[in-house]
């Protein structure tokens, strides 16, 4: 490829792989396995291969500890003292949780109070203080009233070059792991997986193309690219809730523009007989974000990279049982 | 260790990494993952460290076509032209329609009427000529008849060096995927993953101790071992229907006989239990025999691997997921 791509220097390999380094005794290295049967490949053009990196297999259930973990370790013994907080609606929260008590931080964290009860256990459970709010906005203010107060460090969801240092190693592990690819899809929620990984795989893997996925319903970072800057939502809806921030940042948002080839759309059907999938041919019970990338080469992409060696990424899952039988009842009735 | 073991000459480690090489490319090497936190941890001793070998990532969905492959690979043009035959109630018959079909081998399996229409479909789909019988002596004596009159194979579902030797890849991976182990529990059902697994690490990794686990009410080779020689039981019955061969061979009984350190068991309850594990915790949809070494670890070995670091082994699952739902009902609704 002739692009030369604007890698930001908090980006580059070296740092990535320090970042790396630092989190190594927290975060595992997740396995990356090829699809070699099952609906998936029935369906896709011939010859195309495809490989799936099982980030769910990940500490917390998540890819997300891999980032907030990169940003506590920075902070000095003051700041732990004092301690974080966070807002989120599901693995966010249980990764912050995870990452403070495995560093011996006091973690507070605002979840919206029709989070999940599975993941608000979750979170507690990690040893988190879990404080339920009635909206986005309270969530927000209480969050910045306790660095305000207590000198709490807000650990960002997704925005910040530490971040993304940490994300990326998702992306160092993937080019270990797979084969050369032709393409690597990535999920997008607010960014900061997709422009981890998409920074690691620029340096290390010229020649793949990289795609990111949204929901239909969540499109945000699709916004902001057409917009040539960030946005904040009124309203964005899914049922992949954990790739629907209502808004992007700066930091992620610019590696993302520069860095993606293009990003894709699904809808919840998509989403659904993705995960529908996930559950036939790898017996995997999976959240709708997990499932993304599969959905956008199924859809969008299927015939685009038809032929192709192409990676996928199930990027964490905290569902309860129940919770994903209801979502999937039809699914499950006409298709297995 | 001081101990010597006798490991028969078709099992040295020059012998098990040429087999391993000869079906490289046919199946591919599964994943090691660490069990990091959940259900599972919680209940164990504390300092017992847990890892799983995700071998249901198989092709065809189990570990048989490591040994299945490797017997193919061993018959001549002539042999090859005259095709294969067997006899299973699942995944083997799904094996070796795999394996026949990847080197154009003409298969003709015989199934017990009341297998499920899932694993008939499994080994139709990849090619087999599936001939439905009435009773176990029906399958073996028509079998017989396919290798008098057309001179076919029979592929061995457990039995034989060669059987062992493809097997023992899973064993290889292990000691190259997994830290040392102070103990590795490997599910028996007629010995030859057992044997092949343990021939492997008894060579490379002669300080871990070496469990196998049967199904209560199928205890045959605890019996055979009991006995000092090959059984063959009347009757035999566990929800692991994978693990429930009516008989021990040879060669499987031998090996296992020689390197095993011990074989613990456990009950339909105990399995489900396990099984409900691997769905909490990884997210895993399993057959029960691919959940019985975590059975046994919960069980009978709880207390005496207390504080080690032990290998498990999800062996592999061909099950269809309404008959998942049926078998853990009750205890997806008291666990969840």
């Amino acid at each position: 490829m002739a692009v030369n791509y604007d890698i930001p220097g908090e980006l580059h390999l070296t740092e990535l792989r320090a970042a790396r380094e630092r989190v190594a005794a927290y975060v595992v290295e997740t396995p990356s396995i090829p699809w070699h049967s099952g609906k998936l490949l029935s369906m896709l053009p011939a010859g195309t291969e495809v490989w799936t990196k099982l980030e769910l297999f990940q500490q917390a259930g998540t890819f997300k500890p891999r980032g907030a973990m990169n940003v506590m370790l920075h902070l000095d013994e003051a700041a732990r003292a004092r301690g974080v907080t966070a807002v989120s609606a599901g693995n966010h929260a249980i990764a912050v949780a995870y990452c403070a008590s495995r560093l011996g931080i006091d973690a507070q964290v605002f979840m919206p109070k029709t989070a999940s009860p599975y993941r608000i256990a979750k979170a507690e459970k990690l040893g988190a203080k879990v404080v339920l709010c009635d909206t986005q906005t309270e969530m927000f203010e209480r969050a910045e009233a306790l660095q305000r107060e207590q000198g709490r460090t807000f650990i960002h969801p997704f925005e910040g070059p530490r971040t993304l240092q940490g994300s990326a190693g998702v992306g160092l592990e993937i080019a270990a792991q797979m084969p050369d690819l032709d393409a690597m899809i990535i999920p997008i929620g607010g960014g900061g997986l997709a422009g981890g990984v998409a920074a690691a795989l620029r340096q290390l893997r010229p020649g793949t193309a990289i795609y990111g996925v949204e929901p239909e319903g969540a499109n945000t970072m699709t916004m902001s690219i057409a917009q040539g800057g960030t946005v904040q939502r009124e309203q964005v809806s899914s049922i992949a809730d954990s790739l629907c921030p209502p808004r992007t940042e700066p930091f992620s948002f610019s590696v993302c523009n520069a860095l993606l080839d293009d990003i894709v759309l699904v809808d919840d059907a998509a989403l659904r007989r993705a995960m529908a999938m996930l559950l036939s041919d790898l017996h995997l019970v999976v959240e709708p974000a997990a499932a993304a990338t599969l959905a956008a080469l199924c859809g969008p992409l299927r015939d685009r990279l038809a032929g192709q060696r192409v990676g996928t990424l199930c990027c964490g899952t905290n569902i309860a049982f129940d919770d994903y039988m209801t979502l999937m009842a039809d699914e499950l009735n006409s298709s297995l």
